[in-house]
This record gives structure tokens, C-alpha cells and sequence, in this order.
């Protein structure tokens, strides 16, 4: 995707600067964001859902881009477990991304693309935008906060910075700390970007793009979305539209023919530079660090908030283990928090995919 | 590594062509070896050590190109497990690889690499050749074979394959079949080879070699070596030479640096074309295929061999189901198998790592 991108995304530009983590602000920033639902006329039926790394705000109806469908469209809708009838659901592109919320590749002041001069931002800021953006839209406080995966980092960081801004935080599939595990795919998937010579230091918005290396990325990417037992389940060791073995280096086996194809289709929709710095936000995430050292004290103004935390038992990513530990936190600290390890086959991936005991838990924790 | 593969190292050069898997054969086939311990007169007391895809033939002393220790030092050696004043140790550089028996950067018949026009090999074919490396030897029955991961494939292959040539198969840290996820790390790795520009087909050796797709490669492969337990406990997320984040993009963390420098030295001593061929190799490595579908029917000839099979608890890349599946066919046709799950925490990686435990088990089953 070498284009910038375009204003054709419904959004609102931050009337000021928005302040980062780094210590750097951000002045004229967009927020693209997408609703579903009527908002009540006293405001509080709003929930706001936070996306993952490659996500974006179209979590229903056919994506302006792909022409798929919405990447919660299980999830979110009339009678679904996120009810539309009852409900006023945003979803914000965060800041960083490419799907007309300010990033990488927004023109800056010069009026060329930020490239590697965009500012490394961390979840909080990504949260922080979002709230300028309820600010923008007259909410004051929410129903809810949802997210999984990143999204459940947004949804954390929301409850810790943001206490009075939402009443539930439902947080999915996702940990308060990025490991050195995940920190180590995350540097060996920006080292493939920056390793494609198309990517020329960030400077490629007038050329071609670093598709191979960010492909080779989203490819390392996806491994990690699935669990072994997803993996050989869905593929084996089944071979491609072939009945033996080639002896080449072809896709013989399903497992490559997906990944191909998954790295491929992927850099039609992704800016590379948004996903380095997207990555790099997950990677500074720690809230405990943030909050001095432990992790409890995160939450002290959060007592309030109803908390519902769900892992899979399959998802190497982002572990039960990672979300005891926040289930530990919100104990000590006496918030009120229901946690659930569902079983699902996919890995972290569950969070998307057709897992209905989700969908009996999101129900129950928003209505 | 761009220079084409000299002839420095000790080697033999088959006398019969070698033939492979696919159909096809090989010939003037060099294997190069080394070795350690005295063969007794009787020529009874020799054990052939398989290495692993980025190992060698360097098993003990001094690395002629990196002038590091060899790489099992801990293992092999005078009053070491596997004792050189009692046994004499052999190990071969694989067919495919690049520290002097033939691959991808040897020289074919009209005197130019063989880059991608080396034959697709697979782990049946390199143990192939390392047996005609014992007929040259004049060995022709062995104390023992051994090997960790891929050489634990050989290992295992060999007991299938070549049943009257050891006495006792020691399988460390490995399967029997590649699994799915395996499959897709490889491929992954060999995307990014391949997406370097300088890879050129394969056909680089003459210029510069495809390093930072090779770099990659490697760091997702350090990855999978390790275990979450492991490079937690390792790097955490600690910082590298500095008090705070830096928002940018050098390598903050520890784990980024130690990564960082495991992806470019590999490059100084390992042919990127071999990676490709031998992590295909791994990926075709499925023993109970070969033998019709069942794995018990691999080891139907090697009923009177004796084997001792090792898994390690943090192990995520070949894990102790695998191994006990081996164990099950191995039960399925009586044969002698004795079978343990170590704990060890440094993942897949433990077998070359300080594990007394393992040093006890091979003390015990080479004696």
C-alpha cells in the first residue's frame, strides 16, 4: 500500500494536540471512526470497541476497502451478543494506522507523509485519542469498552488512565504486559520490513512499497494467531492441488498456500510504516510499569468498573497465565471481575471466530 | 556467505553416485567429517553423531570459521558422556549444507554452483550419504547413532531405514513428522530468504548473498529454540544500555539486541541456499508416510535395536507428544525403547544447553 491515505473515511480532527507518552504531541490529528446503533438521547448506550493490530473501524458492514465483511460482524448487530437495537457502537481506527485515522502515512505540516517522522505512540495514546474523540461526540461516559487482543490493551489502558469513562471493561484474549516472547515476533516481523530495500528508511509513499517484507511479517504474524493443534487441524500435513510431493520449492502443503496468501492479501490493505509502529506501541506496552511497578496500582481508580476478562485455553499469544495476572490485580484492589478460560481450538484467533460460549459471555457481561 | 564451498575441510568423496528421494541421484558426492576417540581394532566402538539444520561436523574442538568451541563440547569429549577415550565419534556436515559436503553452493559438473539446480533432498537422503561415508570408512556397524532435533530426524530415519547399522538410536528434542506449525515457520523463513533481492534466484554466489533475508530467517527460528519460560527469564523486558524507553526504533530491549545479533552472524557462516534445502528436507520428514501411513511399520526391521528417546518439558517446537508417538509405534513392534521427558527450561535448545539430567541418560545408555 504505497498510497497516503485519503480523507475518505468518516472522521473528526482533534480540535487540539494530542499529548503522547513519548512527550512529543500531535497537532491536527484524525480520528476515523465508524457507528451502528441509535445513541440514546441521554447518552448512555454507547459501547466503544477497540480493534486489534491490522484491524480498523468497519466491525460491520461490508469493508470500503476489502469488500468483506466487517471483522465483528458475529459479534455486533441486531440481536447479536452487542445488540445494535439496543446499543450505540463506535469503533475508532487508532491513531498509527492507515484506515484514515492519523499515521505514518498522513501528510504532516510540510505536506508530505510522516514516514519515520511520525512519533512513536504507545497504547495509552491510542486510548487517549479515542477519548478526545467521545469528547468530540458529546459522551461522557460509556456503557462499555470492548476489545480483544490489542483491543483488550486499549480496553486495559482505558480502565486505568480513563476510569470514569466507561462502566464495563470486557477485555478479550489479551495481557497487560507485552512479553519477551512477543517482543521477540514483533522485532523479527519489523526487521523484515526493514530489511525490504523497497522500504528505503520509510520514504516509500511515492514509490513502490515494501510488500515482500511486510508479507513475510503479517506471515510470521499469523503463526502466532493459531494454535498447533488449529494448525493441524485445518491443514496437517495435507498437500496443495497436487497428489505428491513436488521435490521444488512450490507450495506443496496447504500450511504454505495459506501463508502465501495471508502475507500477500494483507499488503493491499496494510502501510507498512503503520505496522512498525503499531507493533512498537505493543511492545512498550506494560501498564504495571506505568503505574510505577505494580500492576494492582494500575486499577486503584477503577474500583468502580465491572470488569469481565476472558483467555483461551488454546491461545500461545496471549495466555491465561498473562490474564490471571490482571484477574490477580483486580482482586487486589477489590474491582469487580468475572474471568473465564473458554475452549476453543483456534489460538488467539478464537476471539474472532465462531467460539458461542463467547458469544453467551459478551451477552451476558453487556446486558 | 557469497564464496562458493572449498575444499578444506576432511572429507571423502562417495564412489557411487548418490541416489535420492526424488528420483533423482547425485554424483561425486564429498561428505565431510570429523572425528574423535580412537577406533578400536575391531572397529566396534564408533557412534555417529547427526546434526542439527545449522550444525556441523564440528562437533568438538575448535570451529575452523567461527573459532568458537565445537558445539556439543559439553557432551562429547574425554570422561564426557559420550567418551572419546572409549568411543570413537563420527560426525558428518549433512548433504545440503555448506561446511564442505556437497549442497547448494558446491560446484556442479560444468563448474558453476548448483544454486536451485542442487536436487531437493530429504532427511532420508542425508543419512543415505553418511552411510556410504561408513562404507568408505570401512565401518559397518555402529555402537551407536545420536542426534538432537533434525539430527534426532536422522537418528530416527536411520533406525527405520538402515536398521542392522547401529545398535542403539538415541533420538533427543525431535519427531518424527513435521508438523503444520513447524511447516509454517520454515516457510516463512524461506519467504524471507527469498524475498531478498539479492537472492536472485538462488544464484547469488558470485555477488552478495542474500544476508538480512537469511537474518530473518534465523531470528524466527531463535524463536521457536526457545522457550516463553526462557527468554523470559533471559531478557524479561529488560532494556539494553539504556535507563528508559527510547521511542524509536533501535533495539530497546534486550531481547531485541540478543536477536538482532543472532540473525547477521549467522550470516557470516551459513549459505542461505542451504537453509532453504534443508529446512525443506525437515519439512518432507515424515517417517510413518514413508512407511505406508503407519509409524509403527518404520521400525519393523529394527525390533533388536535398543532406543532411548528424550523430550524436554519447555520444548514447544518438537514437543513430548510427539515423542510419544514415536514411543507407541516403537511399543507397537516390541521393540527394546526407553523413553523420558526432562525438565529443562530453555525450550527446544536444551539439549545443547547445561541439562545434567540428559548428561545422565546419555552416560547411561551409551555405556
Amino acid at each position: 500500500m504505497a498510497t497516503t491515505s485519503t480523507t475518505s473515511f468518516r472522521s473528526v480532527t482533534l480540535d487540539a494536540p494530542l499529548p503522547l507518552d513519548s512527550g512529543r504531541e500531535l497537532a491536527g490529528v484524525q480520528v476515523a471512526y465508524e457507528t451502528a446503533g441509535e445513541l440514546a438521547a441521554d447518552k448512555s448506550n454507547a459501547i466503544l470497541i477497540f480493534h486489534a493490530l491490522t484491524g480498523d473501524q468497519f466491525v460491520v458492514g461490508q469493508h470500503p476497502v476489502t469488500g468483506k465483511p466487517g471483522w465483528w460482524e458475529r459479534m455486533v448487530g441486531p440481536g447479536k451478543p452487542i445488540d445494535t437495537t439496543r446499543y450505540h457502537v463506535i469503533c475508532a481506527n487508532v491513531v498509527g494506522s492507515c484506515m484514515g485515522s492519523t499515521g505514518p502515512a498522513s501528510l504532516g505540516a510540510d505536506g508530505k507523509p510522516y514516514a519515520m517522522n511520525f512519533p512513536v505512540i504507545t497504547i495509552r495514546d491510542m486510548v487517549r485519542a479515542q477519548m478526545m474523540l467521545l469528547d468530540a461526540l458529546g459522551i461522557e461516559t460509556l456503557h462499555a469498552v470492548v476489545g480483544g487482543s490489542m483491543g483488550g490493551m486499549q480496553a486495559l489502558s482505558c480502565a486505568a488512565n480513563f476510569p470514569d469513562r466507561a462502566s464495563r471493561v470486557l477485555a478479550i484474549a489479551t495481557t497487560a504486559r507485552h512479553s519477551a516472547q512477543n517482543i521477540a515476533f514483533h522485532e523479527m516481523a519489523r526487521q523484515a520490513i526493514m530489511a525490504d530495500p523497497n522500504w528505503r528508511g520509510g520514504d516509500y509513499y511515492d514509490g513502490q512499497s515494501p510488500d515482500k517484507g511486510l508479507a513475510v511479517a503479517r506471515m510470521a504474524a499469523h503463526i502466532t494467531y493459531l494454535s498447533e493443534e488449529g494448525l493441524t487441524e485445518k491443514f496437517g500435513r495435507r498437500l496443495q492441488d497436487r497428489d505428491a510431493k513436488s521435490f521444488g520449492f512450490d507450495a506443496d502443503f496447504q500450511v504454505e498456500s495459506y501463508l502465501r496468501h495471508q502475507g500477500l492479501s494483507f499488503t493491499d490493505r496494510f502501510d507498512a510504516n503503520s505496522y512498525l509502529y503499531i507493533t512498537r506501541a505493543m511492545d512498550y506496552f506494560d501498564l504495571a510499569e506505568e503505574a510505577g511497578g505494580l500492576l494492582a496500582d494500575a486499577f486503584v481508580g477503577a474500583k468502580e468498573t465491572r470488569f469481565c476478562l476472558v483467555s483461551f485455553d488454546t491461545d500461545w499469544l496471549y495466555t491465561t497465565a498473562d490474564m490471571r495476572e490482571v484477574v490477580h490485580a483486580l482482586n487486589a484492589v477489590a474491582a469487580p471481575v468475572s474471568f473465564v478460560e473458554l475452549s476453543a481450538p483456534y489460538g488467539h484467533d478464537s476471539f474472532l471466530l465462531d467460539v458461542p460460549a463467547l458469544d453467551q459471555v459478551v451477552t451476558g457481561f453487556i446486558a
